[in-house]
């Protein structure tokens, strides 16, 4: 049988972009093989299009204005990888308006715009398919789509930033402070040279709210990300996370509150303690993983590459390949009517900490300490003490308790005389 | 809008099939509410109709005829978790051939009759999923189906069997010897009273065959899986291998042997040497894992649990939710044609090995050992030597090597009057 033509359009020709129509050159055969459709490259929207890109793409395809190929009749698929919120959005919408699939890789425009964009798609009955946008090369979102359509998910956890997991897995690995790490990350690049989007954890948050939009089938956005960076983790943080079995990571978390519809759910980024035996530890250097939770499938993990070229215009391909056979049967993934999220706030959370306190090294001292965390309702699991002339350095582990009590037992013990500073606190994930 | 109503007839009603039937019950809203489908069940074929199960089902539609439920024109899906080829293959030939989609666990059936059956379901225009046949909960029948549908899969790794990772974690965290760790397992119900599908690779061969076909999309059956199981493994090998930062793994393996069409293969399971740090190494327990080399994607690793009927339960209900919904848009995910496969013999396969050899504790003898290696053009990467009174014990790790050489190194070492004995031969994989 003639394989099926499917014409691309492709918006945006960078890393990704560039590394996509390599990918489909080489694929060709053995996706018209497997599946019955011949991908051909239609046109490519470009800022530039007399640049030489060494793309195997005749130089013709090239036009800068994005909006001809999504107009374009003979397009019959839109690829986004251009990034950013505009013109991506209007582009994006004019595509699914003309009844075309789409698949993009763009995790901000989903994260602010993802709930209109769903309806849309489906109101049209085509694919919006983003795979590449979490995770890179990990199909985590097809897992939460389709996988486990049927699953009581309970908790989603992921190392889903490379650039800040590189830095941890260095700072843990080779005793690099963290301003040396950071420097080695962005030499490599694997980090930009402003930072700012990684190490504050925008890019993670951005990434949170679409799993937990598609985990739990509700509107999340960006804002409703609880937020926490990686920069002010410190050597010592990491020293003494290693010596009780733990290792420090980045996690985008986002879980259910309730047990019945799944509307009432928390969502955060921020570095957390993980036992040294839990699957994300494990997870070095600039991958990705993500950990699901679900009450029928017990503990799952998907791990792989997050970022990259290749691996990125991989899941794209993926995601083209069934858009295209979709298209072509006349119908598109749903992702369901999403339920309006109630967004617990953080305070009102539950998690062990981690708190490090230096106090002044005198007979009565651990007692008033820990009196004001009985105050407050919040149980020590564990202490260690550890003298250093006339102060010492107390570390404990909590049990599990509410933030709102745990930041109160931060002030009253900034309050006691006796301490003399209350360094790090880090949330404790996975015992 | 009012969910449309799907009804599933279920053939088998044991550990799995009374999950599932729970799982149904607590599901149906939420499925009903992410996908617009009610499911429903309306037959479940048991040997026994009489015997009160427990599970949330009129009792009223147990039958003990599986193919009048399959016959039931009321019935829309059928799903098989009865197990065994026979009456499993004719009944699931019958549903297919019917036009009703099929949603199984059966990896017997599919790793001997597999490609008839999908071959079938493509005819037919319906849905054939399996995705708890291999690998219990972890979706790698999706990944390697849908998501990695444009990717050059280069090799599949998995630890695919519970039991025997249940064993081989506890002889090398306990120092247990095989028979006591294989003796727990059964306690536990890990493993069955008689183990030897578990133990010998039989089980694992089905699983690599079923991959094997979906990576590559080839024709392979169980018959063609090369195997090796774990019962001679002693607790020597495991010390050894944790001496040398290594751990040892069942694994089954398919690989790529050719850049072609991808029809020249390897696929087989044994143990295996695998880095201490490879993702793999961190699989403990009775779970499982797939690790999976792309050209374009690079590493991938999917963990989860591989058995128990909840998690099982939980991987039959995602199938059965996408091929309810597929059979409302009237169309079925589609494998492609095989491809016949060219299965490379294990002789022709390369790898790299580590060897146990004991030799008479006197000058000239290594010279003589190392001597055999290179005469069959198998290069020593590194040797450890260890006095054992007058014998001494060599151990060494090849470079890579073509098995045929590494068999006929082997031979000439038993024919060396300094050889005592040959002992442990283990494939080193993940390097």
């Amino acid at each position: 049988m003639e394989p099926a033509p499917v014409r691309v359009g492709v918006l945006g020709c960078g890393n990704v972009g560039a590394a996509l129509l390599i990918l489909i050159n080489e694929q060709h055969a053995a996706v018209a093989r497997r599946t019955g459709l011949a991908l051909e490259v239609g046109a490519v929207a470009v800022r530039d299009p007399g640049r030489d890109r060494n793309v195997p793409v005749d130089p013709g395809l090239f036009t800068d204005d994005p909006a001809s190929v999504v107009a374009n009749p003979e397009i019959d698929v839109v690829v986004e990888v251009m990034g950013g919120i505009d013109p991506a959005h209007r582009l994006v919408v004019e595509a699914l308006e003309r009844g075309k699939p789409v698949v993009t890789a763009n995790k901000e425009l989903l994260a602010s715009h993802g709930s209109e964009l769903y309806a849309l798609a489906e109101g049209a009955g085509v694919d919006l398919l983003f795979e590449a946008a979490v995770a890179g090369a990990i199909p985590i979102m097809r897992l939460l789509r389709e996988s486990l359509a049927g699953e009581p998910i309970t908790r989603v956890m992921g190392i889903v930033n490379g650039t800040t997991n590189f830095i941890l897995s260095r700072m843990a690995e080779e005793a690099m402070p963290y301003g040396e790490a950071l420097a080695e990350a962005q030499r490599l690049g694997y980090a930009e040279a402003d930072p700012t989007a990684d190490v504050e954890g925008i890019d993670a948050a951005a990434k949170a709210a679409i799993m937990a939009s598609l985990a739990f089938g509700v509107r999340v956005t960006a804002d409703d990300v609880y937020r926490e960076g990686i920069s002010s983790i410190t050597s010592e943080d990491i020293e003494f996370a290693g010596r009780l079995d733990h290792c420090i990571k980045l996690l985008a978390i986002a879980e259910r509150r309730d047990a019945g519809d799944g509307s009432n759910i928390g969502v955060r980024v921020h570095p957390a303690m993980v036992p040294l035996d839990h699957p994300l530890a494990s997870v070095r250097d600039s991958f990705n993983a993500v950990f699901v939770e679900g009450e029928a499938v017990g503990e799952l993990m998907f791990y792989g590459r997050g970022a990259g070229g290749r691996p990125t215009a991989s899941a794209v391909l993926g995601d083209l390949v069934n858009a295209a056979g979709n298209l072509r049967r006349s119908h598109g993934a749903r992702i369901g009517d999403l339920q309006p999220a109630v967004v617990t706030p953080i305070e009102e959370l539950e998690s062990a900490y981690y708190l490090e306190v230096e106090v002044d090294d005198r007979p009565g001292v651990l007692s008033r300490v820990a009196a004001v965390f009985g105050d407050h309702d919040v149980s020590i699991r564990s202490m260690e003490q550890e003298g250093l002339g006339v102060e010492a350095r107390l570390i404990f582990i909590t049990h599990t308790a509410r933030e709102r009590d745990l930041r109160a037992t931060l002030e009253g013990l900034d309050g006691l005389d006796a301490v003399r500073s209350v360094g790090s606190m880090l949330r404790v994930v996975g015992d």
